[in-house]
């Protein structure tokens, strides 16, 4: 699958693209400076997982089938507004937490309740947007061969898109599970301060492991 | 530790008045019906775990250093400000998920955010409100004997009731995480309409489990 990282050099980018070239899949980082993108992309095929290609945020969303958006929150809006058009018709990945420093370890709420309500606001229906993987560890990803322990948990309002998510995280190395619909983000997002709280207190990197499912 | 339990004569305030009963608290449950109270605390008393008293919710809130609201959200602010003179010096446990049938299975974010972040509102700074136990299935809470693998994550303003409480679940069998500020509240409590989410998908009684945390 054509996968696009918009966003995609920092550490989160690395390992998504890592694990997902390493799955087969043909994965292409994006920047705002696309000639970073570019380098950063040589950089990551260098290390012999498969082939990362590079280029500019719209460039690299417009030729993907799913987009992953691993943008701050305090240029989220910005992003979407500007990556509107290229996002058009595709499953896109919004992994954002609207965290808003200092406070990281309180739950703020934005004002649309979670980041991924906003995104598809903005977006509009011809967008299918899939909440997700907002408790992995960026450190723990960014290792292709760290055992990623905790689970990921997907929402959105298609559901077929949410079962390609689930399938894709799978291939990151997580347990992917569907966390219903896509105002669920607000659950999933405000998740992230406890366990930025949990560190802090218990040192370590909180994830968490949904337990007592069916077979 | 004199603990009572408001609304107790349900399926979680069984599990919870045995639990505590066993590891030597003096439980009282609490009921709108003193009456229908008083012939449950008997019942209770009589499974052989400890003494279980009973008494109208107002009557065993007054006498008690920690109460424990186990009540629909539907009841929940009529019922607090019944309760307001009775609860003032004490720890007060809010285990209320605001949950709005039919659709259980989707976050429902209460007007004040949370159904804690309500009551705190109610009672006044006169109690020390923790929430938490959000994600504990009623079923296995209520059958002493079964071991509980979720994690009880607890959050509250005030930093010595938030470790009483953790204390407490512990007598539950359960593992009691601190999960910071009251408002974290948000995110524990909207992380149910999740896991209800799964128990249809999956089937089962899902649970949180916090893994990754240091020793």
């Amino acid at each position: 699958m054509k996968i696009a990282i918009v966003g995609g050099t920092g550490k989160e980018g690395r390992g998504l693209a890592l694990r997902w070239a390493r799955a087969g899949h043909e994965v292409s980082v994006g920047s705002r400076d696309a000639e970073r993108a570019r380098e950063k992309a040589a950089e990551l095929s260098g290390l012999g997982f498969g082939k990362v290609t590079g280029g500019g945020n719209a460039e690299v969303a417009a030729a993907a089938e799913v987009v992953l958006l691993s943008i701050p929150y305090g240029a989220h809006t910005e992003t979407l507004k500007e990556l509107r058009d290229a996002l058009q018709g595709k499953i896109v990945i919004d992994i954002t937490v609207p965290v808003v420093p200092p406070k990281v370890t309180q739950v703020q709420l934005p004002a649309g309740q979670s980041a991924a309500l906003e995104a598809q606001e903005i977006l509009g229906p011809g967008v299918r947007l899939v909440a997700g993987l907002h408790h992995i560890s960026s450190a723990h990803l960014a290792d292709p061969e760290h055992a990623l322990e905790s689970d990921a948990l997907v929402c959105g309002d298609d559901a077929a898109a949410r079962e390609t998510v689930i399938g894709l995280v799978g291939q990151l190395g997580l347990r992917g599970l569907d966390a219903g619909v896509l105002r669920n983000a607000i659950a999933l997002e405000s998740l992230t301060p406890v366990l930025l709280h949990m560190n802090k207190k218990y040192k370590g990197h909180a994830g968490v492991k949904i337990v007592g499912l069916g077979s």
